[in-house]
């Protein structure tokens, strides 16, 4: 059982536009509000070697970057700590403080524990300052299949190649482009998080339509060999882009960098280069 | 170092007032919020023997039970899931969501994971309809000290009283009797669910008074022995009461079934009966 089977079963429990999205969204006193919950382990979820300011910080971007993917803007952060060692609450809080503040949300609170294996779950709200949020759900033919960042860095991070080790330890979660996408008009949009090709098979789960990749248009790791960058670019998690799609006439869209990689059409399948491509990427386990 | 202390120390990092109540108070749209997150492992906050059901149930209560404590009604839940055995998430999510529908607050997702021990975080958001919160600083000397319940009841079911089993296992939080107290005008509230003594120490931290509990006045858990019960009633934990201070002309409230228990004085301190008692409780680990 994956996780995405998991959460297809609680989806006829609890109602499936409450898993479909990366946030949830509810209203209160006239505004649109997104929350967002993700829960990491050390094993599984955080590459060895990070420090707790460092584990700390993923921890509080995960859950930033769900709220960007939503279009919408973070205002408060709780976060939930099972500690082995209590004395790590310090330097966790401390790298979650730090993520907050530098992208205007503030860390509000939370709760600890101890536990066998350090585990945080971080929990995220934020603010739909256009009134409205943008879903997975809304891709139309013809669309732009567009991304912020460069995939695959994180993957080249956890394959070796140093340079990419700050994108895969301290990820960049797309905060300030998030609303700027909404409000240019952006058709769907998700955090790529868990790797571009997945991403897409979530969108197409949730569309009426597929999506075509130009290899030749997607940016790569650096210092990466070409067909080791393109497998990463397209399967490699870990990084904090955003996936989106828009009408042609959307981009540019100023202040936001993103390329277009590639065009929503009618036929439902992922292509890379008209070849359909498998479904796989990122399913918890680095490296997995 | 405990967890109160711990919380002492982040409170020094991000800012104390993010950690002085049962939830974090945030405002949007006009609206008056509070979210809170709690995290539960099964080997120290789940009694032996309980269903997946009541995990889930118990998971979703212990939010609610924050949320009432601000005199908010809660809006929505996110429920972040740990498992060991994956099959256990069905379980555990219909608890929640019967919870979360009892009460009138929606289950709108979550996170869910692999993992050695099940760990749950629930993670709820609700609204201060009067648009302001009840908080645990507020309690002025010649307040009534009052709660709602019968605290010891919990403790009492998990000493073998099975009467009180469903008490431990499916505890009721005061959802519909939080708002109404915030209404009424209660200066200070919170949850009781780490005992009522414990409790009365975390009031006494924050406020510039004393409380002076009598014991003659206390409810106690039906059918265990006087100096148990008592004993129970003071120091055992897992109830999900809400413990509040209010004016003398307060009482009663309108639908809210609630004890005076004692007195809020200008002395700083902690009295039963007079007498000065220690500061334990509940602090993770059931039966510690």
């Amino acid at each position: 059982v994956d996780e995405r089977e998991l959460i297809e079963r609680v989806g006829r429990l609890i109602g499936s536009e409450h898993v479909r999205d990366d946030c949830a969204v509810f209203t209160a006193g006239g505004a649109t509000l997104v929350a967002s919950t993700d829960m990491l382990h050390e094993t599984t979820d955080f590459p060895a070697g990070m420090t707790d300011w460092q584990i700390g910080w993923m921890s509080a971007a995960v859950t930033l970057s769900d709220i960007a993917g939503m279009g919408a803007r973070p205002l408060l952060l709780l976060l939930a700590t099972g500690l082995d060692r209590p004395e790590r609450l310090m330097g966790i809080t401390e790298g979650a403080l730090a993520c907050c503040e530098h992208y205007g949300a503030t860390l509000a609170g939370g709760d600890t524990d101890a536990h066998s294996e350090c585990t945080i779950v971080s929990t995220g709200i934020g603010v739909a300052e256009e009134g409205h949020v943008v879903r997975r759900r809304g891709s139309v033919p013809g669309d732009l299949i567009c991304i912020t960042g460069i995939p695959g860095c994180a993957q080249a991070g956890l394959s070796g190649y140093t340079e990419h080790r700050k994108a895969l330890l301290e990820p960049q979660p797309g905060v300030r482009e998030g609303p700027l996408l909404a409000k240019a008009g952006a058709t769907a949009m998700m955090d790529v998080s868990d790797g571009l090709v997945i991403s897409l098979y979530d969108l197409l789960k949730v569309n009426d339509c597929g999506y075509a990749l130009r290899s030749d248009k997607i940016p790569e790791p650096a210092g990466v060999p070409p067909l080791e960058a393109l497998e990463m670019a397209l399967y490699g998690g870990g990084d904090f882009g955003l996936l989106f799609t828009c009408p042609p006439d959307m981009m540019p869209v100023d202040g936001v960098e993103a390329t277009v990689v590639g065009e929503v059409i009618a036929e439902r399948k992922v292509l890379v280069d008209g070849e359909e491509v498998e479904r796989r990427g990122y399913m918890h386990g680095w490296g997995g």
